[in-house]
């Protein structure tokens, strides 16, 4: 399947302005160049148009952070084992540069009592020192037991989510698993976790009205 | 403890142009009048001020969001009861108005099977299906059983999370816990489930490379 960029325009329903923008931008691959000022794309641009969407739509990616996490799949020097660190610390929210060292211990402390191998300065490791800190500031107490019960919901998940790249053949698809897994899943989770609140919320009124 | 607008600048350090911002748009309940031009904040201010950053730098929400939910919290008229949902109703990602019938059929599915009560307009529903959707257009199938694994990893978490509204004495205190637990809590939960993942993968490469 060959396309002109309106017709590309077309089956993915991104305008003909957006395109040109992702191109100068490089979150699109360019098209191959069949004459003077036309290029011709493929399936290969429709899904990528298709991931630019799935990260900014589903996963609230700005457009800096989908390119961050596209140049690590595009980078053909990277290892796959490397790609899904680098897209994961692509996908971080930033945290302040000072944590403090007493937030830092308690994360610390968590992760070895879950036992976990992970890198010193992966960012999430912050990311979580961070919201210790801020829910110290509320006057919450947040010791590490705490911390080990969110980690323990999302142990097993995570084992089963990291087996989906052993069956991926090209790296392309590959790095598309790992990043829709991980910005796509994390939307999921987030509003399960949401639905549940509601439904056991609703559950303990009933049972305290009933009682 | 009664301060001036500068002292709580000091204790909170929030910039004065900031405050007068966060007064202007709401965000800060306002001081109580002390003559022209004068007013005094006091330990409310302060706890108010570490919730919106709570809010913005952990929970990555917009002003406009926080607005949204603080305004829930506010609003004396409204049952504690429904306090949690309307702020989580606030803290949902839109999403698109139209959704596929059979993603939507997928999520009501799952939810069968969890034999949850939520309601039928939950955003919540909505943010999965739409992730459902856009899964299928990268070409992944998803069944109503894959949605389930992601609600079980959160559904034991979800009732002892809703638990912890129990010991809360005033609405204020109430609301805030709930927001924060629901905000701050999907920050640490999140970044859990990246760490898991980096722990798993390099199990898996350790692994793979003993045999």
């Amino acid at each position: 399947m060959s396309m002109r960029i309106s017709d590309l325009s077309a089956s993915s329903g991104v305008s003909l302005p957006t395109l040109k923008f992702y191109l100068r931008e490089g979150l699109l691959q360019p098209g191959e160049s069949t004459g003077r000022n036309q290029a011709a794309y493929d399936e290969r641009h429709l899904r990528r148009l298709r991931l630019v969407r799935a990260l900014t739509e589903v996963g609230n990616l700005s457009l800096k952070e989908v390119k961050a996490v596209l140049d690590a799949a595009d980078d053909p020097t990277l290892p796959i084992h490397e790609l899904l660190g680098v897209a994961q610390y692509a996908l971080e929210p930033p945290s302040p540069s000072a944590i403090e060292a007493s937030a830092a211990a308690t994360v610390d402390a968590a992760i070895e009592m879950l036992g976990w191998r992970v890198s010193d300065d992966a960012p999430a490791r912050r990311s979580i020192a961070h919201a210790v800190e801020v829910l110290r500031s509320l006057g919450w107490s947040v010791d590490p037991a705490d911390l080990v019960r969110y980690a323990k919901a999302v142990d097993r998940l995570a084992e089963s989510e990291v087996a989906i790249s052993d069956g991926a053949i090209d790296r392309e698809r590959l790095v598309e698993r790992m990043v829709v897994g991980s910005v796509v899943f994390e939307a999921i989770l987030t509003a399960f976790r949401r639905l549940a609140q509601e439904h056991h919320s609703a559950a303990r009124r009933r049972s305290v009205a009933e009682r």
